[in-house]
């Protein structure tokens, strides 16, 4: 093998694995070991428990395999329920909560054959108060939110795959900030039970891996279908979308979606532009009433009981959500089904649109995980996404680009991104 | 006051403590003695901690009023978190749990000022196996379920009401069963935040109470939405509708329904009849994957780790849903979508559907909760129901009817739920 184990890709590791050339033990160990070099930097993870892993490990390497992540190191995000490890939602309030049952996606990646590495830095309930993760390109740069430490492990090399959730932005965002690849399923594919809710007609479950050639083996092993490397469908048809209703992205990120459109079209796909519907102007407003309405009831717990335990703009956030009303509700999931119907239509000859996940690359500093605002409309709309590195910036820093699937269309989404990647490959940007 | 306090309605106990003329230790005080004569016989709760509501209460009694629950008792499904008491979702593998949170229906009726009295008795996961509650009417005849002890608890004037959860039939049927009211909300207008999820896109907050003028106030308080005794808007539009694609009731129940439409007709209703669009045949065989689909997925932990501990019935339902592909649950989805449009249109001329919700009577014996055939599809299509109390039938058991409302219009189907439960109530059936 001429890469270190920590640094296969999930499919890599799996075959290796498979096919006896690696063990899971010596995959798992390997990880540990970048870990245990890096994790004072990059401060990826919330819980580790090194033992129980390589143990796990070492089980596994006595059985038969028993699903297709059979001895694969994966990091959980610590919004997500494990009850062999602490879940504390990154907030104090829940510092010493250890559930009693696994989240249903950890419950399937166990009994594919994975090991929970351990959990991964989440901010204060997905919200915006950052963890203590840096970007693991350069510490001085935040690795984005709200799943930093599942984005910042996988771009470290420390673990293959993780999971994240994302509610607005926190799988893309991440993502594209510290340079992997983030998978955010359509909206529903697979069960939330077990994960704090934020927003219920938002939260998703995603991924971060560092190849789109992982993604189907994740989705064969959650949901029992076919695994096969991304269909190879040729290359697909793009809009270029921008959308200047929620901001402009830096120069330099709008240069480099005109970049990655040209490399597409050079390699033989059908590329034109997409103008969102008139109606999606006010999406973005729709989509904060959703967002409040729920979060105020999913967190009325921790409203009531959780005094000086939960971040003032949090509280803030909670408390200024009470006055969204049912009828704004009910109004703005009206209205959301008036945009997916419009942009389903308007967006017919298109497999994929090529649009910013972020608005450049990540921020300096550490205070804040970067704007959610060119996320938030996809997440709303139940879209599969996925962020695909895309070069570098003028910092040095990772840029990524968001690629917007059809409805319920993921394993097309996927082919296509597959094909994208590929194209990007092989002329560096 | 010419009935013991345990007996007042939500809105009589309510405007008694707040005119001073009640106490909550005397009410809470009254709950207690009724149901320490009674739960020998009746099993309405899984737990109860006596001493903690009367000192909640009285607590209360010191307190200047919060909110319109203030010094209230209510019963909470056991399938709802609660931090201070277990919470077991029926099930020995939960037995000793005890969660990190209340769940925001809780949350949010305890900021109204509400006494949580205690849990009362699911079936299993609010699965078919039955608990240990019997029908307080009488005790030979299942009460129904799953939210049994809830539907019991406020039947037998143990509290003026109780929080339940439908994804079948489990608020409609016991409600039937045991005589009181049964109200399931529109889909999503409450968080299911921090209650054990089956199948989320079903699972839909619901409650007990022996009187329909008392869900306004249960609604103003969740949802801020002003309280008003139903508004006097008149007799409703009414449509019969029997659904037998479902199945047949039972000759008493399709005569109650018959004798119920007269009733309203006579008080001035204009009643119709409604036969389903076509397309709702496949309806129930679509919701059977949606239901499957999800609850395969929610159930992944307690399938691989609750051994012996899980019912072999349900089980048994876990592992047949895993032959439910994504592609059959999102096609489900789909179906669904267009029976909803298909119903709106069909009905726009009525304000309400009058349908049975259970076959008949209660079934004699305790082994069996009863067919939830007849709720199925109104909760897949996220419609609000009550079921209103309509008379015994002939085995003196209590017979109820079910009322359909338009798709997020639950002050109007209270409405005219409070005006079918006055024009009822006129003359006995």
């Amino acid at each position: 093998m001429s890469k270190s184990p920590n640094w296969l890709s999930l499919r890599e590791a799996a075959t290796s694995i498979a096919s006896g050339e690696l063990t899971s033990a010596s995959l798992v160990a390997a990880c540990l070991e970048r870990i245990a070099e890096r994790e004072g930097d990059v401060g990826a993870w919330e819980y580790l428990d090194p033992d129980m892993a390589i143990e796990a490990a070492r089980r596994l390497d006595g059985q038969v395999p028993r699903g297709a992540l059979h001895g694969i190191p994966i990091g959980v995000k610590d919004l997500i329920d494990t009850a062999d490890m602490p879940s504390t939602y990154g907030s104090v309030l829940y510092k010493d909560h250890r559930p009693i049952a696994d989240a249903a996606c950890v419950s399937a990646v166990k009994s594919a054959g994975a090991v929970v590495m351990g959990k991964t830095v989440t901010t204060e309930f997905a919200f915006f108060p950052p963890g203590k993760t840096a970007n693991p390109v350069n510490l001085d740069y935040t690795p984005g939110g709200s799943s930093s430490g599942s984005a910042a492990a996988v771009a470290d090399g420390m673990v293959p795959v993780a999971f994240g959730t994302q509610t607005n932005a926190s799988v893309t965002r991440p993502a594209a900030f510290c340079g992997v690849v983030g998978y955010k399923m359509s909206f529903g594919h697979f069960s939330m039970t077990g994960i704090k809710p934020f927003s219920p007609s938002l939260d998703t479950l995603g991924m971060f891996v560092r190849t789109v050639d992982d993604l189907p083996l994740m989705r064969s092993a959650m949901l029992g279908i076919a695994d096969a490397p991304p269909r190879d469908a040729g290359a697909p048809s793009v809009a270029v979308c921008f959308t200047p209703e929620y901001g402009e992205p830096d120069t330099a990120c709008t240069q480099r979606i005109d970049d990655v459109a040209r490399r597409f079209a050079d390699a033989g796909a059908r590329v034109g532009t997409l103008q969102l519907p008139p109606v999606f102007g006010r999406l973005l407003e729709e989509q904060e009433k959703i967002l409040g309405f729920e979060a105020q009831q999913s967190f009325l717990y921790e409203r009531d009981q959780g005094g000086q335990d939960v971040h003032p703009d949090f509280r803030q956030f909670l408390e200024e959500s009470r006055a969204i009303t049912l009828a704004d509700y009910l109004g703005a999931l009206d209205y959301t089904q008036a945009c997916r119907h419009a942009l389903a239509q308007a967006r017919e000859d298109f497999d994929i649109l090529l649009t910013p996940g972020v608005f450049g690359e990540a921020p300096h500093g550490r205070d804040w995980t970067g704007s959610p605002l060119f996320c938030r409309i996809w997440t709303l709309l139940h879209l599969p996404t996925i962020s695909l590195p895309a070069g570098s910036g003028p910092n040095g820093m990772p840029m990524g680009v968001q690629l917007v699937g059809r409805a319920n269309r993921d394993e097309d989404l996927i082919a296509a991104a597959s094909w994208a990647e590929a194209t990007l490959a092989r002329h560096a940007l």
